[in-house]
């Protein structure tokens, strides 16, 4: 029960401080990567010690192909995931109603300048690159345990900035799940494309580690 | 008598770095959020050796009711952390008051645009999810004191720069009293919700992490 | 084969998330030297722990001189970090193409407002004192192994931003390379003053550091 | 000899990445606080191993008081330090230069906006401060070795961020003559004030840290 909870927190961390960084604060491009990506790190560090801190169902994923959690424990985390999200999201949506700011822009990825194809690209490549970062940091044969909370925050953090402009920066459906179900619209109406195409990065990123050596 | 010089000092680092970074520097909310939370980081790693590096009375009142510190040396710890915000802020008044600038925004905190219970809100979450970071990641069963400085320091940058337009991102009642009882006005009559709120958050945080097996 | 692969990857990671938060994100300077920089962290604690973490070939080269690898290895090394350049800048034109900016700006390297001799001193003076940090912090004899990745990233960010309005802040000739064969133009043209000037500061760097005991 | 160019080097990183962070990168005063900060952190981590990594006659004066480092080896660290100090104004001008910019703006520190007494008071409790933290992060008795390279960097950065609209954020004799002796003016005529209050500042926290117990 405590690492459900704990993956939670994890991902209300996520999408709360990420996608506050977006409406509230109206921070630079850097600022809203770094609250995002060290959303990450910071839970990794305090939670990760009891989930493992995946924070992400397309991390999940990966670790259920890659045989380092069980197809059991891996549902409860997923739906831990998305009701941390969720739950972020209608605070930032009570936030935001009380500055009077519109309450359809809540932080909620989509990609109104580019075509579908290459928007499921941007994440799977995105996913994909994210993972491979993951799994090697954290794998016991070549890792590195103690930095990788913050490799892996800041691997977030600066593929969001390299993608934000394109789909939104997502490489997590739940932290896209979120904030759509508040603001509806084509955030919600494209949710599927931050479903597909995490979870197809992670699942090549999970065969393709697997030939680098990350697995026991 | 050497830790409680300690959590002056840290307290001291806290609102002269972070309010000079708001009134004298008059940086970005990134700067602002860094400014803030790495004067925690810097302050853990070179001062938390002598006082356990709490530099905020809500988080000296959730280590009490955890029993990491006993009532009477919180008592000292509390008095030391207000007296070294107060010392800050005379600093930063007299370079205000040498750069003529504004002797009244001297980086207090209050809440302009939302109501006050929003405010109250507000300051509870963002205080118990710092804490919900501050006694996991310090856990002897499942922490990282490694990394403990600096997962701390960056949950507080980050978790201003959610708020800072809501309610200035104090989290912390020394934070908000020192520049407040120099600049007057509602930052000074608004007080008590940046008393009241993030002790409240402290409390919730100190009951909710024993649930996660924080303490032996 | 899977150094190789590592090799490959990191590079990709470094001109894929520095060129991008170049022309994709636009982000302040600040964001750039920090996404090319912090490229390297990641990568470094991800696939240093495979092949060492070069991702540049001017690396490399003071690796060899310094007998820290063999020749053989090395030529590989290169290659697979020319390929990843390229296909990471492959990736960056098909999404600038999407997006329907200029596809002539990919990020790519290049000194308008300085004359060549002064492009290729500074080029020359950054790669000198980045592998000089690089040797050092990687000794056995005094460096420091755990920072090791964190140290290199920040070094790189920041003589990036010393040196991007001066020479676009290359230090590397595979992030130099990917750009400029899909850009053309100057980039290309110039391309031999950012292989020369790497790798002449490289082989300085190799020779001074030994001066200082870095190798055994 | 070798820890005499660690010196220099590190002092020549510090002076070469901050100054061209303000004049030729012209970044905001994040970045200007980062580039100062980080070059401390970097060369640190590089060269503190040979050195211990003072890199600022302010320092060596605290370490000298405080009994770290011996009398003679001071007087040529110091040495070092100026020279390598003025080795990177001499390259920023060389760049300034072929870029025609103003060639009396080699980022020297100054204080136009406030009398001589307050910048004295800046200069003096910023450098305090700074030492405070170095000498208690590096104690053997409660310090941090492993994030002190980390620490004493971001705390400088900060430090500098906040005193940067006041006197230019110096905290260092040798940062302050780099520029000067190349761009005169009142930065030259200034020169004492940045020798003076570092250095007092430097021996009253030589002094206060013993009282916290930082000397064994």
């Amino acid at each position: 029960m405590k690492k459900y909870f704990a993956e939670f927190l994890g991902t209300f961390m996520l999408v709360f401080l990420g996608t506050s960084a977006v409406v509230i604060a109206k921070g630079n491009v850097l600022a809203i990567g770094l609250a995002f990506g060290l959303a990450i790190t910071v839970s990794a560090y305090a939670f990760g010690g009891i989930s493992g801190g995946h924070f992400n169902p397309a991390v999940t994923t990966a670790m259920v192909i890659n045989k380092r959690i069980g197809i059991g424990d891996a549902i409860f985390y997923i739906i831990a995931q998305v009701i941390g999200a969720a739950a972020a999201s209608a605070f930032v949506l009570y936030f935001v109603d009380a500055l009077k700011l519109s309450t359809t822009a809540l932080g909620q990825t989509d990609f109104p300048k580019i075509p579908t194809v290459t928007a499921i690209v941007v994440e799977t490549l995105a996913t994909f690159l994210f993972l491979m970062v993951i799994l090697n940091v954290t794998s016991e044969n070549h890792g590195n345990s103690d930095f990788a909370g913050l490799t892996i925050g800041l691997t977030l953090a600066f593929l969001i900035i390299a993608t934000l402009n394109l789909t939104g920066g997502s490489l997590n459906p739940a932290r896209s799940f979120g904030p759509a179900i508040f603001a509806g619209g084509s955030g919600l109406s494209h949710l599927w494309v931050y479903i597909l195409a995490p979870e197809l990065g992670a699942i090549l990123a999970a065969i393709c580690s697997r030939f680098m050596g990350t697995e026991k």
